[in-house]
């Protein structure tokens, strides 16, 4: 077994651990452990609400998420020898969520939740539809996921965790907040906002004290976004038995993992889509010297996904173009397409006795794939999903005799955003 | 075998055979032919360009291919008894190219070309790095394609029609002119255009003549983009072994198709991408009666995937964000997303030997994945793209020894737009 | 498309045709026609019982087959340049029914035949369950069969050719002869019989006539089973994309194919249990001289299958061991627990209405696995076969709620032996 | 979490633990935990040598493995309310090696072995070829399993149960020993046997003691073969996320499983052939109350496997018929041509360096398939044996350059039979 190296009690705030980690990417966060190319080793994950959403009927913890306290991290890892401009082989060898544990408050120790951020909190994929916040509990049986919250449907997680990336060099991240500020200063008082800029309220930097935190917090890049140096990448195929080839910024590499979903749909639509939970992180590192160089990886790391994600042979798929819903036409606009084909399916599965935001939770937790079908032909892109009709337990292709009613038991938890 | 209701003699133009199809969207162009539910049948399908692109070594055909002639279609096909509001099932029992014929001249006739197509015609995925015209031929041998202007690579094709759908409603077609025109008259002069108005020149329609013609091609929608008929979906999985639900806005259904494939990147990125053909189509057609109310399925056909598409278990996969290539940053933008994991994914080819063409060629016509990766993560889409290793007969993963250089052959055929 | 170098009329016979085939293995049938290495051809096939089995529902043409006719061999192909010691690289392009052609007489125009062979004729695996005659006919839509005579089940076929082989040298053909012969020689009067021998009477022997004729007649072996050269090896997943090392055992190769399925389980249980047609195959050609030394292939080909066969992810599992039914304990006996394990299958599929003989002729036609799970804990082998759960159109699962009964419509046609 | 209903202390004896299973099948064996239907929980399992290989060079410790203590099972576990005459569901939820421990001296803590065990203690499936004992030791990296003694191999192990299994009738167990003796009386000294009687030595019966243990130890069966109870089945896809339906024979079910396995070919054909290890499973249990009649499952469980088995797109298949290695025809047995099948392959590997004990070793452990071809094509069954090829590091499939030939390495330890 790979040795721990980066340790939770699943009983302690992210900041009383034996190890501190970090919430926000900057190139001086001091390295919190260090391995060797070619080890092999275990980290601990903290759920990204550091503990704040329990498991219960309730969406007010949903409602008033912490979003400056995300993401806890493990790390950085700094890998020795590694140098800048190299390429960082990272094999995901297992992911999985708490071991070992009876059923507890935290998620991951026996399972998770997804929910609908609120308008006022982040907001989601389709906020427009669903201003307010809702949540669904699932609880896991082996590799498996059930709801109580959206009954007649079971589903293998395709387990991973949301988040990895090497540390930004300064000029990286100097790049990151000119660009971003640009961006927010569009619209400064858009709710939900553009982006999020350095907040040092929340902020955990590692062992970084006094000036050097105040500085680094001041500075530090969010770590809600995907960037050149992977990050918040959620994409739900790096499970087990993946290897990822990162750009490598600055010297050790740091790098640094988090975020664990136990499963997420293509998109993790309805932002904190996947089903979030705690758990450990199995790596073994290696490096190909010059890497960035030799293959052109200059930016956003590569990836060979594993070969055991649960196998469907029969999908129910939507599609969507970029036409808005109120009738306006946009030009090759995949984001909205996606958006249409996501409506296409929630309205779809209300007919078999589902809430639209049951529907819209499913989305986001079960492994549906999203894929860019047409991306060319003017002025439409044209976005699928696919649904595998084995996760529901009912039938759910469409048939001369029409839809079954199922019951939607006691719905998804609901907090309205005042 | 299926009766040949909808016959072809690739040795004609496509106004010269003894059904007339048609190239544009109306509700008025008069059934092809008529069939029943349950039967199944044979239809041929022409090449978009209707044979004006030739197995050469020269990309001039692709300047100047004629934008007016596309589509030429297969249908409208009636299916007696179908109303507006039913949900038409079409199964997809086999689709190819043009069988037990020697090489010939047409595309479908043991080959297929993809093109990328210039900032003048049309433009592609990419048009500000490719703004001029290349093309690729592609051999086939059974279900396998190959290319002398892209060496290194053969895949096994899922061959599909890039094209599928329904004639509109008047409301539904003066709701499409209405809302493309608006899209237009932002930007009249944009090269290439953000979408195509009616245009009588090269119109097709059936057996329209006189009075009745000149008002349907002043109406008559283009077929370039989907829309809520389906259309020019190019899904690229959309193979043998489909069945698809159709909305139905007018009385028969006017089922017509065409833009066969014999494979596609999702996303069809060079615009032409896909390696187009003509060739045959066998379907079964069956109708759910008010299925539209019944599975509110009123815009946008659904479908389920035939379960034979090949098999790949290893992936190498490159990821992008919204960010331009200019770095301003986009609030959260899959279209552009895509372009970038794109833009990587040629980048890394050409480390092997590759021209930026060959490897965007490839990208367009070989059975690659697009995916939705992260939509929510403000401000960063995540996009991805996945290659089947398999495809390539040398390593094409990254290894401390570095990449292996393939002979690129001759390249591809280019034609600047002048 | 691949030139035609093996036509067949499917109106006449297959003595009468253009080019004469063959029905048994010898080295000296002079080869029909010659094709180079690199080349790509097609052969037509003929079905194995040459047209004598109709799309009727009786059963009595099974009962009568007249086995000394099989199989009319498309062959010998000789490729110029191979040498005996060489490995024979064969390539599956493309293989399917007869195409083209409206609904016919001859199977392969449409439809196809599964027959349990009588006891009296050859037998099947099941004989001693299953003495008599019985028939299913197929139907072909596209990729996909139903039967009126085992309603309730629709499967995508993995079209494929029985029989593939190298012709044999005189040694290796002598040692067939004197093998065979011995195990006839311990059991000569046995129903049915142990092996074949020569036989002349329906010998067809391509161009060879007089004394040449009459000698190769009585020493040809029969195509029946499978040997070192390839031959009736019935593998169900030898289809299109496959890729077949045949060892060379005289100059030119000489290699012969027919037998050709739409589909079939592995086994091919009730003999004659794929469903048999006429048809054609693609292939293509090349050489690794002297590669049965180098690579130890000195009988029996190998080969890498297509990546596009049908993807199931439900099977419905049933396991066996090698104790007989009247409860006798064998040693490690693989073929017996195999057995074991279909007649539990068929028993199952009796509880939704199947009659006995129908679930076995779905078992020898449907896409089943049949697997050696244990062969080595003594006394028991173990045995499995799987069959896909989504190829029944009602629930195969069991439940607390007890099976359906399906209405098993007219039932397999019977033709008892007398 | 499940609940850990049969804990096992790693450091410890199977007769020193807290709850004591067993190592026969009888039904008189005391319930050792009872659980209720619905329930989860968890089981430790011992590997099947009970600690005595070790992880070393040498392969004494095969050669002197005592066959009268396997295989130490946890159970019999009761369900409450089961009769007999049910299907007890078993879901299969997790199953996995030792887990959070660091490496240590017992088989599954980060480490696993396979065996070839020698003619004087027990003999493999190619006993005749490889009459010694020889030891591969596997290293596990998450899910994935290397070899010092079968170099040049990484591969996902599909992690399972060899035996699992229900209780006997007094009824069925007797039958069994007759039978069995039956066979034993054919040939009493067989080297290897030709079945194990019962050995009251080293026998473990849970809480018996006293005269009961002796009469229990004097007529329990062994737990080497698979039954009509399941037991040692050794079904390579038992994985996580199967579902079993057990006939039961006594009230309470009185399930017991072990002999775990980190991977495993069809066949298991070294006999040792998995990758032995120690580790848990998790479980839960349910009911079909009079299913045995309802669903003809009079005996031998029907299954359904998991749907995350490792993917492979690539295969490289050996096949074999019913002729010795001596040349002697046999009649349609499908045991021989799977040995015929597995040695071409041997013979295959060897050209690039294995020895063929390595090649074996590998044979017996790796994710390989084994098929039942064609079983009726009288005299010859045809069996085949699929490779997946991605899990060599260098390219193993035939080319015209000829094998490339790796570095053995040190080989697999052996150890001659004396």
């Amino acid at each position: 077994m790979p040795e721990l190296v980066f340790p939770l009690d699943s009983t302690k705030k992210f900041t009383d651990q034996q190890v501190t980690g970090h919430n926000r990417w900057h190139p001086d966060i001091p390295a919190a452990v260090t391995v060797k190319k070619g080890d092999e080793f275990r980290v601990h994950c903290r759920e990204w609400f550091d503990g704040d959403i329990k498991n219960d009927d309730s969406a007010e913890d949903i409602l008033n998420a912490p979003m400056s306290k995300v993401h806890p991290l493990a790390g950085p890892i700094a890998v020795e020898g590694v140098k800048a401009g190299d390429l960082l082989i990272v094999d995901i060898l297992d992911v999985g969520p708490i071991p070992q544990e009876d059923s507890g408050p935290l998620a991951g120790q026996g399972w998770g939740y997804t929910g609908i951020f609120a308008r006022t909190n982040g907001g989601s994929f389709l906020v427009d539809q669903f201003p307010d916040a809702y949540k669904a509990v699932w609880d896991f049986s082996g590799e498996k996921a059930t709801s109580r919250h959206v009954p007649g449907v079971e589903f293998t997680g395709i387990t991973h965790p949301g988040l990895m990336g090497t540390a930004p060099s300064p000029e990286l991240l100097g790049k990151w907040n000119t660009r971003e500020a640009a961006l927010i200063a569009t619209d400064p008082d858009r709710l939900p906002p553009l982006a999020l800029p350095p907040e040092p309220t929340n902020a955990v930097l590692g062992t970084l004290t006094g000036d050097a935190f105040d500085r680094v917090a001041a500075e530090a890049a969010r770590t809600a976004p995907p960037r050149e140096n992977g990050g918040n990448m959620d994409i739900k195929n790096l499970t087990r038995g993946s290897r990822v080839f990162f750009p490598v910024f600055v010297d050790g590499g740091h790098l640094s993992v988090g975020d664990l979903h136990f499963s997420q749909g293509d998109g993790e639509i309805t932002f904190c889509g996947a089903i979030e939970m705690g758990g450990f992180l199995d790596l073994r590192v290696d490096v190909i010297p010059g890497g960035m160089e030799t293959y052109g990886v200059s930016e956003h790391p590569i990836f060979m996904p594993g070969n055991t994600p649960p196998q469907y042979s029969e999908w129910l798929s939507f599609s969507g173009t970029s036409v808005t819903l109120q009738g306006e036409q946009r030009y090759l606009d995949s984001q909205l397409a996606y958006q249409r084909a996501c409506l296409h399916a929630i309205n779809y599965l209300t007919k078999f006795g589902y809430s639209p935001e049951q529907a819209f939770l499913l989305l986001g937790a079960a492994p549906i794939e999203g894929r860019f079908s047409g991306v060319v032909d003017i002025p439409n892109s044209c976005a699928t999903v696919y649904l595998p009709t084995a996760i529901f337990d009912f039938p759910i292709v469409p048939t001369a005799a029409g839809p079954v009613r199922i019951d939607p038991g006691i719905g998804a938890p609901h907090a309205a955003s005042g």
